[in-house]
């Protein structure tokens, strides 16, 4: 599927917004009473199999369903890191992806407590998630130069992208230094992010000296997600909730938060800020011709 | 709960952004290096039980859990609107809510299909939601004056709220003309809904002549969730899916979106719009102050 993409400055993946299958046109009035044309994203379901068990459908633009799946199924601890991958297939019209692994697996039992103990009110599963969290170090020597986030946050917010042409959806990026590597954007925010830990288990990109981006709120769920991924430095242009910041500073994560224009706000993981970047050369606010498209800005994608 | 708060201008519910259970303080690092502190909001587990079985466990901020609990299973269709409630019962400590129906209920089994079928990607599940959706019939001559729905835009981003203390957080408004009536937040964007669905079932309001406001995007799972709420216009200041627009057309719910400062989108039910506004006296962009306090702009909840 990514052969579709020419990304440029070294990156791996980017949004492909010209794709004919992610968005449409739609006809609507506008303030004015005029009849105007619009872009707006698509939003089907793709139910993931794995082996004979269906697990789950999800709302998804629809692009990568391989990487979603296996990110989805990494995030909620049903596939092992070390588990052989036999097969990924995808049936566009069924809306179905089914994952084979050498292993044979079962999570009837698991699916089961799912609905009796924590339901799915946030789009997954805090219980299964919390089993592993404590565990896990990062890397308390990985760096973020501001020099870097001010170039990886020009680089997102002017990348052609679903965002920029129809709005209304979320994005997310994997970062090495300044380089923006794969950037993936979906209606759920929560795919954004199972299609990067898909793509990173599919290629087998190392985690620790990596930086993860999102346009999400820093919540509890994404906090335990980044973490379990070890990747050690999440920023977002969103807000913290409080158990998303007391989780961070928990497992050491460096979370920052609000990063727009020249501003962020670090709440947890300080320790691995360098300051370094002159702010005279940083524009204070974020140029609007590209980050909000006219009156386009979208209010969860922001 | 509602007694704590005094709206003004004929509202019977707002924010209540001192409320100190639902911020907290915390201390960070702002771009400059400097420490600084700030508020975020509280995100706490909420277990629903329906009579004698625990249905779900949602993440709010805590506030109105009575009101959640309700319009939770309205929204899910395990409760009916002539259901007979015979308690709510709170348990703050437990984070428990537990709510009773002279009706006996029994919902295991459409809890295994829940797994089963769809699966909980975006917070609900479309099987059941659509259920009741085809057979709904919205009031076809309620309207939406331009005017109105300015002031009401207006009204909403400059009453004192959790997003303008503390960004994070996505609101609601029950709306009936030009007032605000019923004005909630919560973390959940399906949750600030679900609260509104409460109250309304709670206090008897009618929904045929409400406009409902909300700062999520439209989605076919919002969508879905405002006709099956028999409101007939939904207003954001976010974008739209493909899925969103197509339902509402299916539904002629009136769909209004990227309202901010004077522009807005409407993408279905248009001729319920009534253009009576004067665009030379709507500011063209809403105020900086209040609509976004300095950089603290939240992602989702925009």
């Amino acid at each position: 599927m990514e052969a579709r993409v020419e990304p440029g400055d070294g990156a791996l993946l980017l949004p492909d917004p010209e794709d004919p299958r992610l968005t449409r046109r739609v006809e609507g009035l506008d303030h004015e009473g005029r009849r105007v044309e619009t872009h707006v994203v698509h939003e089907r379901p793709l139910t993931i199999f794995l082996n004979d068990q269906e697990i789950v459908t999800v709302m998804t633009i629809g692009d990568h369903p391989e990487y979603l799946a296996l990110g989805f199924l990494l995030n909620q601890n049903m596939l092992r890191p070390d588990d052989e991958i036999t097969g990924i297939d995808h049936d566009e019209e069924l809306e179905v992806v089914v994952v084979r692994t050498a292993r044979k697996t079962d999570y009837q039992q698991k699916l089961e407590r799912r609905i009796r103990t924590s339901g799915c009110a946030q789009g997954t599963v805090f219980g299964d998630l919390m089993e592993r969290f404590h565990e896990i170090r990062l890397d308390p020597t990985a760096r973020l130069h501001t020099s870097w986030l001010y170039g990886l946050l020009k680089r997102i917010n002017t990348t052609p992208s679903l965002y920029l042409k129809a709005g209304a959806i979320h994005g997310c990026a994997l970062c090495e230094r300044d380089r923006v590597l794969v950037y993936m954007e979906d209606v759920g925010r929560h795919n954004a992010v199972d299609k990067i830990a898909g793509y990173m288990f599919r290629h087998g990109l190392r985690p620790e000296d990596k930086i993860f981006y999102t346009t999400g709120r820093l919540t509890s769920e994404m906090v335990i997600k980044t973490v379990q991924m070890r990747i050690p430095i999440l920023v977002s242009r969103s807000g913290f909730t409080a158990w998303g910041v007391e989780l961070a500073r928990e497992a050491d994560l460096t979370l920052i938060g609000r990063a727009r224009g020249r501003r962020f706000l670090a709440l947890a993981g300080e320790h691995r800020l360098v300051y370094d970047a002159p702010l005279s050369a940083v524009e204070e606010r974020e140029d609007p011709r590209t980050v909000r498209k006219a009156s386009l800005p979208e209010g969860e994608a922001e």
